[in-house]
């Protein structure tokens, strides 16, 4: 099984990925809170790239069963009900719900996937279920990182590579010279929060007040949800029926 | 001073960089074959995309003085009087020549940098002085990796890291989430022949005969030229003259 990780979303508009697994990551946070919303019972998420098109979309649905999510700047966009924040998408909150989701970086990387078979959300809170998935479907893998506005995100690039070291334990892979620098990225790390508060957009975080939100995104395996993106909308994959 | 890294040159894409000192690194060979030229007497080089465009420019110069370098698939191009083995561009052959220059990754990504105020060639070979140079310009820094047909290249990667940790031995640098990562995967071999071993294009050129080349790229601070792109050529930067 051949493993290769896109460092950026511009690096990805190398190569096409029809048939693919691509998992795509934006650990902190949109990938977090995705694989949240989903694990406390929201119906599905609905990723657009702007907050007008969420507005827009929102009128389209019966609006008492959707609440508009997402950040600019990593904060709340105004009119919305939810910002980015994983810990406000509690299953009181979100039950039986639509969620509309925009972020700046996450929902374009998923937008960048729609050619690949099958695309997954993953994050710490899933790694080994989206990992133990990805195996299952005896795909080649494609992890595409989020990056941080169009560019490098180290958080991305080492949680793309704890998925590389979590596969490369449970099959034989063939890994690209991206897969090899990102499993060295997370190897160059005690701790996954240390990995977050060396990146830039981790130290952002911090500044903006979300140190929470940094120790919940870098739980390991709290859940087994798996976020697929099919025909515009996020659910959660049920293995059974693949 | 700010040092970023482009890990591949798809990601470069992202942000002009007028006022920024670039360095491009193709260490497997380009960059390599591209200083052993300068040090070894040619008069200059000039980088073209195509083999196409090789030949009509030599016929447009005075033949005699000119000859044809560079690669496609690793090996030499029909017609062309050298291949990008640097251990071909002696003094013997090359002084006082104008090497007109096309390999698969090098010159696209020199190409990338037009719109950077000084523009450096950077390798293993010359490391120590593009990094002096680079501080004592006193600009912010961009590592450009050539990478391999618009994907992340493991070996150039490492080159950037190298470059990332001579600055920041000379100077107080302020490092993007991508420098941060080409320190971490130079860090993570005991040596650049590891590096070049460990990636897909070193592996392939073992596999074509060029294990010396390796040997050759893998050498630190063996001269004090360093190649710079103005005007469509590659000279050697008088350090005076700034």
């Amino acid at each position: 099984m051949k493993v290769d990780v896109k460092l950026s979303p511009l690096a990805a508009e190398a190569r096409t990925h029809l048939d693919a697994t691509v998992i795509v990551v934006d650990v902190l946070r949109a990938s977090t809170t995705i694989i949240t919303a989903l694990a406390n019972g929201a119906r599905n998420v609905v990723p657009v790239l702007t907050p007008d098109e969420a507005a827009t979309l929102k009128l389209r649905y019966d609006s008492a069963n959707v609440l508009l999510g997402g950040e600019r700047g990593g904060v709340k966009i105004q009119g919305f009900d939810l910002s980015n924040s994983p810990l406000e998408y509690t299953e009181e909150t979100v039950s039986g719900k639509t969620i509309v989701f925009t972020s700046t970086n996450g929902t374009e990387a998923i937008r960048k996937t729609t050619s690949a078979q099958t695309v997954l959300i993953g994050a710490y809170l899933n790694l080994e279920a989206v990992a133990r998935f990805a195996v299952e479907l005896g795909k080649d893998v494609i992890i595409m990182c989020a990056g941080n506005q169009g560019s490098f995100a180290l958080e991305d690039a080492a949680c793309a590579g704890a998925f590389c070291m979590a596969i490369s334990r449970l099959t034989s892979v063939e890994e690209s010279d991206s897969a090899r620098a990102a499993r060295m990225i997370a190897s160059s790390f005690d701790t996954v929060i240390d990995t977050f508060h060396a990146s830039a957009h981790g130290r952002n975080l911090v500044n903006l007040g979300f140190s929470e939100d940094l120790e919940y995104c870098a739980r390991f395996n709290t859940t087994d949800v798996i976020p697929e993106y099919y025909n515009g909308h996020l659910i959660i994959r049920q293995k059974k029926s693949h």
